[in-house]
This record gives C-alpha cells, structure tokens and sequence, in this order.
C-alpha cells in the first residue's frame, strides 16, 4: 500500500474483463454475533439453536456483514482508482449464507466502462464484485457502479 | 416489540401499497469512523480535510453503515414478517452522503407480492425501503426481495 498512489486507475486505464482481487478475511463468532446485535438483531443472526430452526440451518452473518467486510477487501486489495472507491449503488444478492470460521475473499471484474456526457473529467465503471468462501462459493454477488475520475 | 408475536406478517397478510415505519437513529462522529476504519477505511470516511477536498464535500458515513443502520431501523420497526427480515437482495443506491449528526429513520412500502410456484408454503415481498435523513432527503434507497412464509 506504501506505493499505492503509482498504482492508482483512472476510468483510461482500464478495459473491459479486467480483475482485480483481495486479500482473506476470517469471520469471527464473536464480531459475527456483535456485528448482528448492533445492526441486525435477529435470532438466527445471534442464537445457535433458533438459527438451527430457521431457514438458514445455522448460525450465519447479516448479509450487511458480509458486505461490509467485502469493502474492507475491495479498500485492501488492488482495486485502487483514483479518488477511491466511490459506489453510486448498485444489484446485491446473497446466494448462501456466510458461517462463523469462513475464510471470505473478493474477486472483481470490470463489465462496462460508460464516460459520463455531461462531465468530461469522470465515468461510470460497471463491476461485478464477488465475494467467495473458502470452498469457492459465492456468498455475495454485488454488481456496481462507482464512479471514477478521468485523466486531466 | 413484548407482544410483537401477535403481530408477525405472512404473505397472506399483506398488500401493494402497503407501507411501513421505523424509530431513529442517530449518527455518532466517533461509531461512525470506527466503522469505516473497520470496514470501509478510505480518507473521506476518516479525515476532516481529506474530505472536504474529496467529491463529498465533507465527513460521509460509509454506505454500508448507512445499510447496516437501515437493517437495525427495519428489525426494530414495524415490519415484523414471520421468520424474519430475511432478504435474498436487492438494488441499493445512495442518492447523497449520510452525516455525523443526521437524524436516519426509515419508510418502506410494498411494490410487489409473488407467490412462490414451486413452494407454496412461502413468496417473495419486493420492497421499497427508502432511508431518509432529519430534512426528509433519502439516503438510501433499497428495493429489496424478502422471503416471506404463507399461512400453514
């Protein structure tokens, strides 16, 4: 990161199918119970025998925990654009829940480059960000614009 | 929330245009870095000066604790489904930058209620979630897809 800012995009130097990928994240039981407490307080988010009952078969993160920690890996990892990572929205889905002890990691590409008309100095970048566990399956599934500067 | 039971929604109970409120939350400066610098650690969510010179013109909560505060709205308001807030995912956008000090609450409204073909024990609920700041200017606006149980 101490030469981050040679590495830094603009919305000129990236292409279409480009990747980009982060660095692992362990989810903790502890963090993973706290997190829910303060934002999502729900049984099967906090108890082990009411998650046992529920539709998730066991105890699992707030999805907003799990996208929370995907920005952490997308800020880490080589994903750098210029004037940060800047998320206008965007599509997010959860296919299967994230367990207490995951190894949770990101794996990004690029689906579409749009130059803004009105304002020449920036663009919309579309981007498939994945989130995956430690066999390989997606836990979470963002496609989103951000918003990144043009060379001067 | 004490007989909250008594008023657990399912499919069968709820309709288009239906609409929901929560409580408030308020927006501490202090949770609100130690959030980003946990999950989202950019200067523009950390650093006074750095952000009056970034696109935000100042302080901005994460988006993902603006979601995460949402949640917590939700789960202690009254859109109380039986089984739970479970959300499958949605499209989430931030019309503008959530501030240390706003006031957050949030207003929800029924779009959309499609029966399950394959399970007829349950659907899906697409709602419109939108968070609105102290002058009523949304923060967030999520349009999410809940799972929601039918009466047995």
């Amino acid at each position: 990161m101490a030469d981050g800012k040679s590495k830094l995009l603009y919305l000129d130097d990236v292409s279409v199918g480009q990747r980009f990928t982060s660095g692992t994240y362990h989810m903790d039981l502890k963090r993973m119970k706290e997190f829910a407490e303060e934002f999502d307080p729900q049984r099967f988010h906090l108890d082990d025998d009411a998650a046992q009952q529920s539709i998730f078969r066991g105890l699992a993160a707030s999805g907003w925990h799990t996208a929370a920690v995907t920005m952490r890996l997308n800020v880490l990892g080589d994903l750098q654009f210029a004037g940060g990572l800047i998320g206008l929205g965007g599509e997010i889905e959860w296919p299967r829940p994230t367990r207490a002890g995951d190894t949770l990691r990101v794996e990004s590409e690029i689906l579409e480059i749009t130059p803004s008309r009105s304002k020449p100095n920036q663009g919309i970048v579309r981007l498939r960000i994945t989130t995956l566990n430690q066999r390989n399956e997606p836990v979470q599934v963002f496609t989103a614009k951000l918003l990144v500067p043009r060379r001067a």
